[in-house]
């Protein structure tokens, strides 16, 4: 009981933090007022709808469920309307984000796996599941995904998806399976960023 | 009867609008022979494709109904050939293409019922189906969407949506469920070119 | 027996192909170690996960068998430790990846026949398997797809999904059904390289 609600109270501010990010980078594109909220509801819910499309779950719970259609939109908003004062709480919409990375990572594998799915596509969509919503967004901007580029982000993500699919196959108490995958995914997010880790490039010669 | 043939003519004429705007996108960015053909079905069968994967309607009816390949492949192969004339015909492409945006709308939203799901799902998925191609067509072409900046366009699409799911939820009559919802996405459309409403943006600090 | 393992054989080198294709203009745009393995995967594996989309095969075998996911890694990190070593291997990987533009090409045509689909289903999705991971590669990398704009390469995939669309209709001996399209595809694709056919463009009114 007291679980559940810890759960749902990080899935929703995880889906915030997401919109944020969403709402914060479609504004610098200047995108009008649609865009703002379309960008943002697609960067907290594109990974769960793609998720739910390979599974089979139709329709997708990003598209069914009002209340992170609901939750994207008020995040856009105080984006916009309090852009000042959310710029000053990069800090906690940081961590945030390392939240719901981990939550929708461990949430993803899981449903897949309920589904009847393999611990293959169970580890990949979770990583979907919390990734894609940001790939989406930066596909919309026409930029290249900062994803595929800065720190350890997917990688947190597939960890702890991996993670809550051993816990699963290992049969852990519940409390444990789903919130040390979630921990694992956060501290390696948060660490990798207070220690600026990033991951090896080779793109140019002479850095090889 | 009459009326089925009117909803069909629009529907194709929609179509038509829809793959001309991509392949003359695709012209201007020398694209070849192939690519403007694919973005022009892209343009044309990309929301309907998007909603039918999102709503289990499988296989998806742009891919397995050939009148719409075929339409759009004879108006990209019009748009190549005549294109002096197309660009002559701005005026009329852009009021079947506001014409398609409101039946497209009030189609996705109906087939969404028609599959059982629910109001915000229908809602969605009918603006997807009206903007999905023009997003699809923009991000092929990697750039940000123009139907995320300019004017009333997924917002006339998104009313039509609503419109048309309020008017099936009161049960009224048929002619009217469908005709008024893409009447209002079609006259938001085109008074938001004639006058060029736009929505507010907040993208640069000055204007804010 | 011969015959199957001849087919997984030019699957997996296809995919390899495919995979290093990814892998090449990912490290060119200077992704991180992730970015690279996840460019590699999906453009090796994104057109089949699209085409068991639509056609409903749950979950999409792209992500549910590990040979694919596997030999997808293998191939980027090929790419990483033996770059100069890949880089002189351009001749053979073309003609991996012609094998596998074929190969992906039927075997796709053919699965969504097995799947009750009817032939322009079968032949649209038989050439996204072919081409639709390198469109995505594309897509993510924020750059118009090569694929919409260079040489034969679509337009091989679509004959080579055609024929052995026809094929299948005429109740060809499976060895023909199978390896004539194939080869079709494989030829137009070399030929083209060859000889540097290019579908014509109209994108500038002085070409016209």
């Amino acid at each position: 009981m007291n679980e559940r609600l810890m759960f749902n109270l990080v899935d929703l501010a995880g889906t915030f933090a997401f919109a944020i990010s969403g709402a914060t980078a479609a504004r610098r594109r200047n995108l009008d007022l649609f865009g703002i909220l379309a960008i943002a509801y697609i960067t907290a819910c594109g990974g769960g709808i793609v998720r739910d499309l390979c599974i089979g779950a139709i329709p997708p719970a990003g598209l069914s469920d009002w209340r992170y259609l609901l939750t994207a939109v008020v995040a856009a908003l105080l984006t916009i309307l309090a852009y000042r004062w959310v710029e000053r709480l990069t800090y906690p919409v940081r961590l945030f984000d390392a939240m719901g990375l981990g939550l929708f990572a461990v949430y993803g594998a899981n449903k897949a796996l309920a589904f009847g799915h393999n611990a293959e596509v169970a580890i990949l969509l979770g990583m979907v599941t919390a990734i894609g919503g940001g790939v989406a967004r930066d596909v919309l901007l026409a930029r290249v995904s900062v994803v595929l580029q800065k720190e350890i982000y997917a990688l947190a993500a597939l960890a702890g998806a991996a993670l809550a699919v051993i816990g699963e196959y290992l049969h852990w108490p519940v409390l444990w399976a789903t919130w040390l995958p979630i921990l694992l995914c956060f501290a390696l997010r948060v660490l990798s960023l207070y220690f600026h880790w990033n991951l090896p490039r080779f793109g140019r010669e002479h850095q090889g």
